[in-house]
């Protein structure tokens, strides 16, 4: 179910560092170096598998940029909040 | 060392699929699903930490747009091409 711009913004206040971007939940990661950014994307890569909810995302040697939205209701889901609350874990 | 566009498009046509695009080297892959592909990034990354030499990459579920260049000299290196037939390797 597609959330309300009143529900994201109450949710972003309980995801500290996820913006809220051209209609995606969007958050830049950075590391010591390109492994330690890819063994953290291998992470979230098993939890978007278990989830079968997937990012957009980039890398750049160490910096990780993930923009997570519901292709499905044009927008926002609980989903997608599920999947930042597992991300940021995954750190 | 930087190569020259004409080096440049020399070498390009050994490495089908491969466009010179705003300056870098860029070919997008297309796997079955996420799993694939990401295994696929997976392999690219152990290539990318061996050479140390690393893409500007992204995905979407199946699909995974990778970007070489050498920041070092400004353009395009030797190793961006090596970097390639490792990554057309890999997939």
């Amino acid at each position: 179910m597609k959330l309300s711009d009143e529900e994201i913004n109450r949710r972003l206040t309980e995801a500290p560092g996820w913006r809220y971007v051209n209609g995606c939940l969007e958050r830049e990661f950075k590391f010591a170096d390109f492994k330690t950014a890819f063994a953290f994307m291998t992470r979230v890569a098993e939890v978007a598998e278990r989830l079968n909810h997937h990012p957009d995302w980039s890398n750049v040697y160490n910096r990780v940029t993930i923009r997570l939205n519901t292709h499905e209701v044009g927008g926002l889901s609980e989903l997608d909040f599920e999947l930042a609350k597992l991300i940021d874990q995954s750190v």
